[in-house]
């Protein structure tokens, strides 16, 4: 195991961390808050533990797969908590668990508050909430392989970790160059959000803010009832965004390379659509009794559009719409958006191979000896991809029952611990009943929020990086590389 | 497509059900009952229609796979059909769909029941649907190739299809001398319970319904309040019988030839018996302030092997107990108890592969270039067995959306729909809330109905049987093979 490099990694994410943790120094001098003392005393301890722990590049930049996955679990770690350190100390947050279940929540992209009243907020901390959906929309290590080159195949194994996926999780660069584009197709989307919201009359404050959350796929509001309270047309320029951003970035890329045959032929894009159109139009029918036509429409396309992307913003209490439709949403929940987007959730493409992989087995039982591989984007899966597909079900399974099971112990119904899995498992936010879109996550004990904190990271990460940590081989291998380790094998040598 | 075969079949079901319906026409006649006769028209109907279509032996035994999927779930379907018919034209059920529900549910050995007063039932009804239980229990197609000769891969395919699994699903005969074997050890554990329940007073009717409901692991009662107003040493006699249904067969069969340290070293029933320990112990701990020490262990331990064996029995109303021993009941409904035993669910092999299927696949991140099977039953465990298990979850996982999705259309909360399902689907009967054990599945829908009935089926049959005939190539197969289709093709030809 490569230790050195594993802490010159953290050590990075940490330098930047402390950049980015200035962003709310700045809001805080602009708007005259004291609380920006506490955001800039951290920004300056994660600059300094990061370059001590940078000063010297590692003398093996060998860099394999594991090293990967343990590197990408810790720095999200580290991130969450030193996210939400200056919350903690600051006294925004009192609780130093709600604290780092905020920032987990902020960075995994999952919008899931403790808070029941955001609006006391400093907007120092407003800001930050919102940057951290920016910052963990396009995953931080992927982000730094950006602009700080390493060795070619460590670069790979740091973003297999980040972004699995049947073909690729999170905006994922193939290629240094194709990275920079796709990032400035990311901020580019911002931009015309941020410009949109801004026509519509928003405050630049807000617009910032709601646009970040809405390109993270987050869902941190700035006001408490989320949405509900902006006009018809601000409320509608969010949906579109939201859906938006849970189309695969490959997509774009096309586009803007004029390759339209290619981005609007992508099967998981279009299968990603019709959901949407197909989900909005049945919400529409159903809950067409409690609103007026417009509003029905705008009240069902934005939820929709909202739990699917997994973003979590809401304009309506939606705990309170009728069972079809609130179990039309979980199911949205678990589905989520395209992969190489944003947005969490088990992802279109797995789900639409899962239900190939169902087809191919039953023609199994007709035809024994057909050996037709599954198709998917016009190109044949390989085994090994649908066998990893098949894992991840299983593991995801696995996780999911044992965290309803840990959070049973609050003492609430099956409904409440079930949609708050899945909410934090998928990385939306709002559930159903006690974890609905008009209540928060800040009755839970301190166990359960440990357990969906867990949830949130190995949601985001796509599970196997943070499993890995509970590997006993890894902690034998980094033991044995570590100083003390080498020092001891050589004694036994002797 | 071997159509004659098939029908062949589909007619020696027929004839087998005529025959044991006449067993409740017995029960009318010693107890006086006008309902009777509705028993006695059913089962000449069976027995004449099947003597027809058993009249010639088709020339082309030959049968494969997808013959035996077919021929297996159109028999249950034609098995529901019958069992139900005299319950309704008898009006002992007056609705159609209820009493279709109700037949299903004890031939899949559910016992989810329609009914909330069963004490009004002529006794041939409570008998009969004892029987479904016991019946449907050892599969009565690997019953009819016990009996009834085919020739040699025939065999294997309809066992194939009535009993996957992981090894292999219920009671299976891989060779018909073993069939008789392990079929004598269901019908004297069936006795010996019995004489046990006799021994503790209770009357012989009620013995003989309850210890078949047992072998079975179905779930009907003779009272309305299950097993609650009965002694605890016949609520003990039953929570062991229901445990010890729920154990691998091939245990037995080794204990039976002296072979014990093959039995006792069977990992499955390992892990099935120390699941029902620890789920024991902590619902114990859970209810402990509820019920005294005796009380509660007794309750405790009654509940957890019902619900684990998927038998479905109560002594109290665990609806009411506190929420993290409802998510441990949830929990085992799924897991269910072992391959090879009467009981539904997931079965217990396949929990652990799963296990061990993710273990391996963190390892394989750590050493890429590892290439060790898993091990089961201390054999390794064959690629292909590993990916059917996968594929078998994933199929499970979208079927179980899809029906709570269906069923959501009631109204009623996610917790009853989604244990609605989970109770049917695994084959246990009562679920939580508005299913759960003080009430029962009258109130839903006919749509609903059909949906959890096809569950059912489609869960004692381990799934692919029955989505078979969902798949358009069965239907095609059919067609060309039928008279009318070789008629066409050859005109064709001409």
């Amino acid at each position: 195991m490569n230790n050195a490099m594993i802490s010159f990694i953290i050590g990075s994410v940490l330098k930047i961390e402390g950049i980015l943790l200035l962003g709310p120094c700045a809001a805080a001098v602009w708007y005259r808050e004291q609380v920006g003392w506490y955001y800039l005393c951290v920004a300056l301890f994660c600059i300094v533990c990061g370059w001590l722990m940078t000063f010297r590049k590692p003398a093996n930049p060998v860099f394999y797969l594991k090293e990967g996955c343990v590197a990408t679990a810790l720095s999200w770690l580290v991130l969450s908590f030193f996210g939400g350190l200056p919350m903690y100390i600051s006294h925004q947050i009192p609780s130093f668990i709600d604290a780092m279940f905020e920032s987990a929540s902020g960075f995994t992209t999952t919008g899931a508050t403790i808070l029941g009243d955001v609006e006391h907020l400093a907007r120092a901390t407003l800001l930050w909430r919102s940057m951290t959906h920016w910052i963990g929309g396009m995953g931080i290590l992927v982000f730094l392989l950006a602009i700080i080159p390493l060795s070619g195949g460590s670069n790979m194994n740091i973003m297999r970790a980040e972004s699995p996926g049947p073909s690729v999780g999170k905006l994922v660069p193939r290629v240094r160059h194709t990275a920079r584009i796709l990032y400035l197709i990311y901020i580019g989307m911002t931009a015309l959000e941020l410009i949109f919201l801004l026509c519509g009359g928003m405050s630049l404050f807000e617009s910032v803010n709601t646009s970040m959350a809405t390109a993270g796929t987050g869902g941190f509001g700035v006001r408490n009832d989320s949405l509900a309270s902006y006009s018809p047309y601000i409320q509608w320029v969010v949906t579109v965004f939201m859906i938006l951003f849970g189309v695969n970035f490959n997509a774009y890329y096309f586009i803007v390379f004029r390759q339209f045959r290619k981005a609007f032929g992508m099967e998981e894009v279009r299968n990603y659509l019709l959901i949407v159109l197909v989900a909005i139009l049945f919400v529409f029918c159903n809950i067409y009794p409690l609103y007026s036509a417009a509003d029905g429409l705008r009240h069902a396309a934005f939820q929709v559009g909202s739990i699917m992307s997994t973003t979590g913003f809401s304009t309506v209490d939606f705990n309170l719409w009728p069972q079809a439709t609130r179990a039309i949403l979980v199911l949205l929940m678990f589905i989520g958006a395209c992969a190489g987007s944003t947005a969490g959730g088990l992802k279109v493409s797995r789900i639409v191979i899962g239900f190939k992989t169902v087809k191919k087995e039953l023609t199994a039982y007709l035809h024994p000896k057909s050996i037709k591989k599954i198709q998917y984007e016009g190109k044949p899966v390989e085994h090994d991809v649908v066998r990893s597909i098949n894992v991840y079900f299983i593991t995801f399974v696995l996780l999911f029952a044992g965290s309803v099971l840990l959070i049973s112990f609050n003492g609430y119904g099956l409904e409440t611990n079930f949609t708050a899995v899945a909410a934090t498992i998928n990385n939306v936010g709002p559930g159903l009943e006690k974890v609905g879109p008009a209540v928060n996550f800040g009755h839970f004990s301190v166990l359960s929020k440990c357990v969906l904190i867990f949830d949130m990271i190995a949601g985001r990460l796509e599970l196997f990086p943070l499993l890995m940590l509970f590997h006993p081989g890894i902690w034998k291998e980094a033991g044995r590389s570590s100083r003390l380790g080498r020092y001891l094998s050589k004694k036994n040598l002797q």
